[in-house]
């Protein structure tokens, strides 16, 4: 592993992007695409990651794909809060395996957390489908609204 | 503690933007300031904060200084991967209290992770003067290169 590498285009996130593999989709435009995390630290564990940056961390992302990385961040916080009301967020990006990075696509965390809840390891328990949907459901009508 | 709330100008970060405190400069633009957490999670932890946007954090923050922020959240990662060849960074933004936030001015946190070594808990001591001293200058080089 290391921070510096090629471009794995059969990572999960690219099979994602291409359609090739399901995801439980919150929003998307031209550039940006998030969707729930499968494997969530918590509830309403979201995931945003540029579609046209074959980027695998921060180090090689294009400044564009990043500004609009963040402002879906910035939208799908302020969905989770009024839709979830947590009692804060976390946002968090990985570089390298070291540091918790599991899939080698850049991709910004958004992780409401709840009082009283410590989180969860992250790919520890893939989360059941019917919440899920039902979640992604919920998120979906808060966003459009 | 609330994720909506009032922006209380005397914040510590607000007083660094205002030269009314001191901080251990890494760069600085018309927009944006990175210095080094003096309460450092691992060697090299940085910060980054807007200087023109008074928020508190991520529901608050205007999209062009989200941009321009992290557009040196870049810039910094790359300065600390090139200097200190850390195995991973961690980026983390953190929304309210419960989530870990400690100064109500909204920041990005860049922190390189070293393998065999775990995070130090934040805030729990005081890095050394006169190794923050050094640590600056090597980066402030490293970002001029």
């Amino acid at each position: 592993m290391s921070l510096h590498g090629d471009y794995d285009s059969q990572n999960i996130f690219a099979q994602i992007i291409r359609g090739d593999a399901p995801c439980y989709k919150l929003y998307e435009d031209d550039d940006v695409l998030a969707f729930l995390d499968v494997f969530p630290q918590s509830y309403g564990h979201s995931l945003v990651i540029p579609k046209r940056s074959a980027a695998r961390n921060m180090l090689d992302i294009d400044s564009e794909s990043l500004c609009k990385v963040m402002q879906v961040v910035q939208k799908i916080t302020r969905a989770l809060v009024d839709e979830l009301q947590p009692a804060g967020v976390q946002v968090a990006q990985f570089n390298g395996a070291p540091a918790g990075q599991t899939v080698f696509h850049i991709h910004m965390h958004v992780i409401p957390r709840f009082a009283g809840e410590d989180l969860g390891i992250h790919a520890s328990a893939k989360a059941d489908a019917a919440e899920l949907e039902a979640l992604q459901a919920r998120l979906v009508t808060r966003l459009k609204a």
